[in-house]
């Protein structure tokens, strides 16, 4: 087996004990395009912390800008008892693409896209940087949509705490193989396959409340129902950042 | 708004610092039957530990036993350290039915269910134990399927690590509310909707080194091309445990 980390093209996240890819190495990529990638085709990470020792494990929306990580801080008193030095913090996200059905229960799996992102999470405080990431929170997902929204009030951007992480460690491990059995077991009389499982959008349910006129933006056309949720991000995403995308 | 714990039929987990939902506490619950209905329609789940200080979140494939959860140790030997006393462990799983948009930013927000469960895992290690703990990682999710496979060789049953985690304390976390903005702002002239997300079943793929005459058993009926993941799981969990499920 190859080695997959000497094939990868720079800038990649260095790698050490703590986000090398141990079990199937072959699975780990540390480059910033595959891990970003993946980062980017996702609305929801979980976060985990170590608050008293203990290790806590909460699921949030979140988004990219670079190497850095943000996210809504709703337990934010909770999660960051340590505010000028940060807390160390892991953001994993998962794309389940298939359970795999083979012929002995050894080879049973599932086909998976992960991402594990490791820093050290602090409360955004800085006011105007504060402001750029409550707008990037709405707009990330849905380009320009702030300026076209009730401003927020003062009491608003006081309420809400945003978590910034800039990524120290990261690895992404990816399984697409479908159904693989031992060489000898293809001969046998057994039922195998791959499921396949793929998160999409349903057709948008606009506010029953809306005043007469307003109609859905043009800058949600990314968002039709049946379309991959994963490719709907990826779009929004790279309209807000272009093509290039950031490292 | 009503206590929501007060409301709630036995038996529930109890509720402590650790696992009372403190932000929004009106979408909290720790009823068995709330929380056991979310595990068991899920077949991902994110495990928090920590090691050598450090938080990690790891995706695995995980199943429920009464008040038990287990999964699959690919990391073992990293997170378990400590085989005799166990290690604390957070289980997170999260469904992510909407993403919701309001008519000003703080309104965003997301429909989603969630379970947090906290205990101390464990590596299985007594022999019948672990054989049952295998056999139920494939049932669990394919209701008979491990009689029809190639037995495990005794290698790879020592090659596969089994965790098991009781519960000691869990709550769950919904939001079903789609769009709700302040009573002032459904007078503007601004679009808002509720966009739908949900996981499901593609079109299965049979293996295409199947030997002729082999053909998809009856009891994978209950995954269907289109169908609800969630519902899907949800059916095996019960064709395996019985209409009247386990606590």
């Amino acid at each position: 087996m190859s080695d997959p980390i000497s094939e990868q093209s720079d800038p990649h996240y260095a790698v050490d004990a703590v986000n090398r890819v141990k079990r199937r190495h072959d699975r780990g990529f540390y480059d910033h395009d595959t891990v970003h990638r993946l980062l980017d085709a996702a609305a929801l990470a979980h976060v985990a912390w170590v608050i008293d020792g203990r290790p806590f494990c909460t699921p949030t929306l979140f988004w990219r800008e670079g190497t850095r990580l943000y996210w809504h801080g709703s337990s934010a008193s909770r999660m960051l008892k340590n505010l000028s030095e940060g807390e160390p913090a892991c953001v994993t996200v998962t794309h389940l693409d298939s359970l795999v059905l083979a012929r002995s229960g050894f080879n049973h799996s599932a086909d998976y896209r992960s991402v594990m992102a490791f820093g050290t999470a602090r409360l955004v405080t800085e006011p105007e940087e504060k402001l750029r990431a409550l707008t990037m929170m709405v707009d990330r997902f849905f380009p320009d949509r702030t300026a076209t929204l009730r401003p927020s009030t003062r009491q608003e951007v006081k309420a809400t705490s945003v978590i910034v992480m800039e990524i120290e460690r990261a690895s992404a491990k990816i399984r697409a193989r479908g159904v693989v059995d031992d060489d000898e077991d293809y001969d046998l009389p057994i039922y195998a396959e791959r499921l396949p499982v793929r998160t999409v959008i349903g057709e948008p349910e606009p506010c029953p409340r809306l005043i007469p006129g307003v109609t859905r933006p043009e800058t949600l056309a990314s968002y039709t129902g049946g379309r991959l949720l994963e490719e709907a991000l990826s779009a929004a995403y790279a309209t807000v950042h272009g093509a290039d995308r950031p490292g």
